[in-house]
């Protein structure tokens, strides 16, 4: 990425440019400024991992002494996968010809190269940093490898004496913005989710109604945007607050989580707030694929808080009839929030091929896309972007504002 | 599609056009100036119905008051699927934010939008108009959709006091065009299904015989083609008449059902005539899938005409025996009608595409695609091509030659 | 392919064009200067058999009188497979309209033509010279059809008194380059397969050790190139050979099968060298797909030496332990020679397009690369490339070198 000189036009992007990942795109570039996550710490064993990455083939591993290393999939040499290779000596071992390579892509060894060949030291493969945080694995995929941007100190990764749950990793098959501007389009939830979780249950019920929905503003912050919905409820002078927060490039922390699926004590919640930060990770695959890496952290006093609301989650069902005759594919998904996402998110098609028309109630997606397209332009024309962390808040937590539960009402 | 002024040369097509019909092709727009059966009314439920026609992506469906609609299967809102919505209060009704939009394509609601706002008027999403007729739905996807030609009054569709049946739709996956035209080729009645219905009964044994084949005639009708064969018998004095027609743009009616699937009194057959309409409109996906829809209409004395044709037409299976070593994806396939011309035509390649040797028995090939070229030089130059039903018509049946029998030989 | 005149400039070829086959490339062109392994005769049965050579798609047949043809797969009439048609009166028949072809593709019948016609005369269909040869069938795809180049005579398919298997055709997913250079980079053999075969009996362990390798050394012969490996033992005097011919444009024989794979007597092997030709002709179907053919001549004195060598093969299941943790598509692969290869040649990518970094064990691949682009670039110039045989050597056994055993040591 070249810095652009002064007197240099800056590179503008627009919203067609967003969902498009790939190496040299706008939209790939910047996300190359952040810290991704590419796996699940639990889930990366002895043995190598492929993964896509911003349309890149790469290979997650962990070496014998404990060190994550993420390198091109291809071996060097002459191209074999490195999937198949062996974690072994210090490293990961070509299968093919035995090349061994340490976390950094340092080639440590060419068993069929003469004994006082030197060439082994000139190969250093394509790898990118990686840091494991609270269960999760990340990696920067940008252009300062030897000096990244922090870490962010994503609050439900850091120890501060909750309970942690990291879900499964979850392989979604259409463009990850789909799902990411879905949580600024707070709509959705009272209309596609009306027969879902957010309607069998109290706050649900009162709030996201279809008929009278809640009142939404989108406030951007330093790490993105957050969607604030309130609710003039339940006395003359107090109103319910339902908060959900989008940080850049492609996180989201949910409130309501403990009313919606954990179902848990409504007065408690409505005086003391949230308890529970739910945070979802999106990492793109490619333009058509990407991973949700899901992680919590609880801090309140119930002691199987996930075991709870994992039973809960697993009740919730699709509750769709479906006729003899339905022989539509993504049948039945009503009465799931994750499968009427899945479903209306899925059959959109691709921001900027799509025909759209935008409403007042769609000021939210319009105001973020704007974030997004700003950023992007920071970054392609040298920039810092918002949500990259200054190395002098290194150290601060990282967190995003998802307030729940009653407040003053606010004159509006 | 500009009317060509006086001056203006007129556009031409070649061969290689008619394959291919998405929109903005020559043989698309052409299709386009005519009714196509888009589905089965049987068939149509309470629930939408994705159907791709002419490389467009629409959804069919039929609102709570029985009207039917065929719209855009994307939202106009932001792209989702309408295939997955709701049939309800008066329209079809968005899964993602509840637009909602009758048959017409007229928004009807925006549950999110201002209580007071007037968005939802200005938004009219894609639609075409839609008929029903006999059990089949016709839509006109052509450019004056406020003022569309005549629907056909098919001779099959219309009730005049016979049986009527429509068979389930048939998928194919290849060119819609390979299908049509072997209707132009009788020839390969006599060679390709030698070996099957025709050559088991005595109608086929002593018409459609390799070594001893009718005549053809290929002779231009106001509605497109139709093949005449006959074959000098069974008196010095007479000749056996079989007809098949073909009807722009995409309609077959075949003379001689009753002969060769329901087997029926041949004396009665030779004196009377047939008193089938068997008729098949295809409709292309596009240019590699196409639908076909069949129906009948008998008016003969037979009660359980079509329980009949049924039961002699499913013991028609591939009667070829398959040796174990024989791999072919296809086998076994001779034996059945349908299936002999499936792989004969699905293994074709597209027209304009393959090398091609035609000779004098492909006179009726010729002779049909170059009625057809003219159809399509004639739509897109601006005309009202051959088979699009002139208004002042519009009442008239619209019936296909289709005279089997016997009749006084004719000199030629 | 024109002759280019003296001052024209020749035409040069890099690694990149290797793996392209289709035709007017450069390799394609030149692999039609050879005979090319199309099928096996075993498996030639009274049905024909479409196979893909070269990017294009053809039928190889067998006629009545057991004559051999490979025909182009679509009937030059309108185009359908004659995968589906009949071996019948003399030649191959189209199933849609009859044309029958004989094994030069001389069109000797048009049955709905007129009795008088000469159409079918003037039509002949694309067809390429085929012999058999020791249980293959081989065809020449080349410019001239006429005068083909003398067909090889491959000593593992000629009678000479030995016992003679052709193995199953093996059909792999990658490009062909792969395959074949792979057989130019003895290392792997040391590295790949360290835990397969070769690890297991005598001569692969002190022979193909991992740690302490052979000596390599890379011939240019006639016929293409040939991989010597030395071994400073058993005596001071002494060293151990084991050789790998290639021969252009796609024939490998490999001189340690009884070694390695049928482990017979070892002693008897080092005084009398190999007695088992092991050769394997790569047919490509086109750029992502080709077929493997091996055929062996033993010479020896073990009456079952095929039986004895098939059950050993067999045991060679992967040794691989795969954990409940592994899911990686390819696993198990380790143990078994032929998957190793698999896997590792299948991930490699397509030559030319993958990142390379080549050491001096890569020599042999090197040279190898540039024997086969003097050999095309030799091809497409107009002149008579390597492995192509004369005339005037028609009659000669065609043999490849592959020491095994024991010779005096050579000073280097």
């Amino acid at each position: 990425m070249a810095k652009i000189g002064i007197k240099k036009k800056s590179k503008r992007v627009s919203a067609a440019d967003i969902p498009h990942v790939g190496p040299g795109t706008p939209c790939g570039e910047w996300l190359r400024r952040y810290w991704l996550v590419v796996g699940i710490a639990r889930d990366l064993y002895d043995i190598p991992q492929a993964v896509k990455v911003l349309g890149e083939e790469l290979v997650l591993f962990r070496d014998q002494a404990g060190r994550l290393g993420l390198l091109g999939e291809h071996c060097p040499h002459r191209g074999t996968s490195l999937e198949y290779g062996d974690i072994e000596d210090g490293g990961l071992r070509c299968a093919y010809h035995g090349w061994l390579f340490d976390v950094h892509g340092q080639c440590l060894e060419m068993p069929a190269e003469p004994k006082d060949s030197k060439f082994c030291r000139k190969v250093k493969h394509l790898s990118y940093p990686v840091r494991e945080l609270g269960g999760l694995i990340f990696a920067y995929l940008g252009p300062d490898k030897e000096n990244p941007p922090p870490l962010p100190n994503y609050a439900p990764l850091i120890d501060r004496g909750g309970q942690r749950q990291i879900e499964p990793v979850r392989h979604c098959e259409y463009n990850w913005f789909n799902f990411f501007e879905n949580s600024a389009d707070p709509a959705h939830v009272c209309i596609l989710h009306r027969n879902a979780g957010y309607g069998q249950q109290s706050w649900g019920d009162h709030f996201f109604s279809f008929t009278e929905m809640p009142r939404f503003e989108f406030v951007e912050t330093h790490y993105g945007m957050k969607v604030v919905m309130t609710k003039p409820r339940p006395t003359a002078d107090t109103e319910f607050i339902d908060e959900m927060s989008l940080a850049l490039p492609s996180v989201i922390q949910v409130g309501d989580t403990e009313f919606v699926h954990a179902k848990m004590d409504e007065a408690a919640l409505m005086n003391d707030g949230s308890r529970c930060e739910h945070m979802l990770f999106l990492t793109p695959n490619d333009d058509d694929h990407f991973m949700i890496f899901t992680a919590d952290n609880y801090t309140g006093p119930v002691d199987d808080f996930f075991t709870r609301l994992k039973e809960l989650r697993a009740r919730e069902t699709p509750a769709q009839e479906v006729r003899p005759y339905d022989k539509r594919k993504h049948m039945p998904y009503k009465g799931n929030i994750r499968q009427e996402d899945l479903v209306t998110q899925g059959t959109q098609g691709v921001l900027g091929e799509r025909d759209e028309h935008l409403g007042i109630s769609d000021r939210g997606v319009i105001k973020f896309r704007k974030i997004v397209r700003d950023a992007i332009e920071t970054a392609i024309n040298g920039g810092r972007p918002k949500g990259v962390v200054d190395k002098k808040q290194a150290h601060e937590l990282f967190r995003l504002d998802t307030q729940v539960g009653i407040r003053a009402r606010k004159s509006n």
